[in-house]
């Protein structure tokens, strides 16, 4: 595995604002009151009903490379709006607060703080937009991959959204987020090298285009890869030419090695109809065993209709839709004061709003999802950090939404959600890999999210409740 | 300027297929074959009438770069997939054709080549993914960020996109093409760095509210950046709180040092009315010199309505729509190959498709834009290779939207369209900034291309003529 930062300075992939606010507070003298800042986001993509929690391996890499060269100091010092201690300050800059936060891969909720950051006021402020922008993109991607996923079934997808990504990192860090929300594979070559995800693919029309005639190139890959290879068969005329072709291939050049023909792979026109036809024609050439993979502007929506369709698809090859999250490209991940630190004790700030939706969760806080007695996640839980909190007592909470009617938990177990990764400024969390990551989303899709919040249409809203401590220091604040 | 890719090995952003169609040409001993591929898209983003061409700088780089280091060999070996001495041809690789190309920030339309590769068949096929994914996302943003300068006319428009970015890249490149498409500024500190393009901001909610109260925090600010603060007035309420401190910061703070407040940012509720409100607010305290800037995901359809209304804003700040291309995030450019040398010359390659719309246009050609005698482009013509196209003489075309018809150009100047960037591998294009980059689009739009093209509601198409001997190869091959 390449880490692709540490060949890279991503120290000045912040905004302006960072800095001036920063160089405000240093010539303030502001820089040792701690503050705590909240990363939480408003809407699940897609109006889905949940999230997946993604990009932290990248955030962590950009916080333990945080430092500012001599020609970043150059560069800043031209700009001519920076006091010249700041930039004495920020050339011996390391990040030293603490950050909690959701492990990489869990399921998560709008309004709810997935990261928390507790730091000198600088270091809290000028990591803001690394992190937005990494949680940002691959939650994005996770979730839609997921989605993708969940609409094929048990049928496998693959990543091949390269060449309609925003750019290089948008191509191969939406690689690792696909197959964190359940994609197989990848088409990105550097992705698989970097993270260690398997990499497929097949063949262009070029390959076709390129040989006299499609048999001649058909021909040719099989000999080249009898056991992988996936047939493109929709260069001239799908049934006429590109079925017959590969089916010619797999009796007179794989047969004889004692191979089978892998499969054949749809790129155009009408999947459902074509895949049916050339289903029909490969059964009846004895290649019941031959997959079809179809690909094409394909998402959970168009595999969906497919499969209703009766498509005879076993593999599904997704791009744009999936490598830009096509339907609803913006994850909205914000970062948020919450506290201040005064004389040892954190004051819980809140951002009024017009918009009810945008009022904050103040306070440094702890967040807990809520298990019944089947494992089952039946709400998450804000708590002011110092409550207690134990398994299987009555904990009396409030619903936000309905704070006249109390309720209680019973015999429920609580999970804090966000674990200690950075201490000060030193990581100490834990290393997993993308597999790693990815079966545990898995896992909690499986055993503990309810398939009511996992549908598409209308998905059951997750609950997030407050303990009657916590709501009530917010409506104080309000 | 710091080149990011002068730092990072990119050779392997590519797609597996580009690798193991290659190792199937390498074994097949067809390596010296050249081959003629065309760049191309079908669409414009949200409907419009062109698009702006983009990215080129990297491309090249991403070329210049090209080689695989001892440990991508090392990757490549453990795939299992292949021959040994195709791994030992990669390890020497570098790229060996001809590119012909538009000149950044070159207005474009679909179905016509914009860039042309001409190499030996591995040396076109390994460069597909790294030029679509570049020329894709950077033609995106630029489209999108002139449709946007379009809409606020001659207010300022700054990028304010990073932290919904899709990924690192996304920022700092979006925010390149950004600026080609007409923004002025961008907060993304690590593009102003790269790309030497004017980086602008203002201040967070955090700063506010890290502060006892918003007029403390608008004073902090002021006595730091006299010159350039824009205080940022919704953090509580914008009429009753934020507007006023901003006139008290201007009346206590500012003027006895002999300054005037630069302006105000809104961030939330509606803007059309509250910039009205602060506006009179402003003007009766006789600050009507100070600029009242915008944000919160607006596009070109936002800032087209709050200007219709009335609203009294100076400046936009765009985040989400325009680094992600919210509306409309994937542009669709392809590569595909138009020709295969035979005996010295390129015969033509056509793919043919059940949808009309994706059959290529095949054979190695030229691209002319054809200007009036004032000076507008009134189409573009494709051309064989060969034909001659002379200045001022009748030149007979067909639109092949209507072969029926045929009619002539008089008087008209030919421009063409692509000029030579690689030969044999060595760069022979200009080095341009992004300044005259963007400079370019501008004066293209102001004087060359029709007013009808660039409306958004059903922009008039620009026409794609062929001569009457391109479109008989054409048809033959068809």
């Amino acid at each position: 595995m390449k880490k692709q930062s540490e060949a890279r300075n991503l120290s000045m992939v912040m905004d302006l604002y960072e800095l001036t606010m920063s160089n405000a507070y240093f010539v303030s003298g502001d820089i040792d009151t701690r503050v705590v800042f909240d990363v939480f986001y408003r809407k699940n993509p897609d109006d889905g009903g949940f999230s997946i929690f993604a990009g932290l391996e990248q955030i962590v890499e950009y916080i333990e490379n945080l430092h500012f060269s001599k020609s970043d100091i150059q560069y800043l010092r031209e700009l001519g709006i920076f006091d010249k201690k700041f930039l004495e300050y920020l050339s011996e800059f390391k990040f030293k607060g603490d950050i909690y936060s959701l492990p990489e891969g869990t399921v998560m909720y709008p309004g709810e703080p997935v990261m928390t950051v507790i730091a000198p006021l600088i270091d809290a402020q000028i990591i803001e937009t690394a992190i937005l922008l990494e949680i940002n993109h691959q939650s994005l991607v996770a979730t839609k991959a997921r989605r993708i996923c969940k609409a094929a079934g048990k049928r496998m997808v693959s990543d091949f959204g390269a060449r309609r990504a925003h750019n290089v990192d948008s191509a191969v860090y939406g690689a690792r987020a696909a197959v964190i929300g359940g994609v197989s594979s990848t088409a990105t070559v550097l992705a698989g090298q970097m993270f260690d995800i398997p990499v497929s693919g097949t063949m262009a029309h070029s390959f076709i285009m390129f040989y006299k005639d499609e048999y001649t190139a058909f021909k040719k890959y099989a000999e080249m890869y009898p056991d992988s290879a996936l047939l493109l068969v929709d260069t001239y005329d799908v049934i006429k030419s590109g079925v017959p072709n590969a089916i010619r291939v797999a009796k007179e050049v794989l047969e004889p090695m004692g191979k089978r023909l892998k499969g054949i792979r749809l790129d155009s026109g009408d999947l459902a109809y074509l895949s049916k036809k050339a289903r029909k024609m490969l059964d009846d050439a004895g290649l019941s065993d031959c997959m079809i993979v179809a690909s094409n502007s394909l998402d959970e929506f168009t595999i969906h209709s497919l499969i209703s369709q009766g498509a005879c698809i076993d593999g599904f090859g997704v791009g744009e839709r999936l490598i830009t999250s096509k339907s609803d490209p913006v994850f909205g991940a914000v970062y948020k004061i919450a506290a201040v630190e005064k004389n040892g004790i954190f004051e819980p700030r809140i951002k009024i709003s017009e918009n009810v939706g945008k009022i904050t969760n103040p306070g440094f806080k702890m967040l807990y999802r809520v298990y019944d007695e089947n494992g089952k996640a039946i709400a998450d839980l804000i708590a002011c950090r110092d409550e207690v909190i134990k398994d299987g007592e009555e904990i009396v909470y409030i619903d936000p939404k309905q704070p006249w009617k109390k309720s209680k938990f019973t015999g429920c177990h609580f999970k804090p959600l966000q674990t200690k990764i950075f201490d000060n400024g030193i990581y100490v969390g834990e290393k997993k890999t993308v597999k790693e990551i990815s079966d545990y989303v898995k896992k909690q899709l499986d055993n503990e999210i309810w398939e009511e919040e996992q549908r598409f249409e209308n998905p059951h809203t997750h609950y997030l409740d407050m303990t009657p401590k916590y709501y009530k220091m917010k409506c104080n604040l309000l």
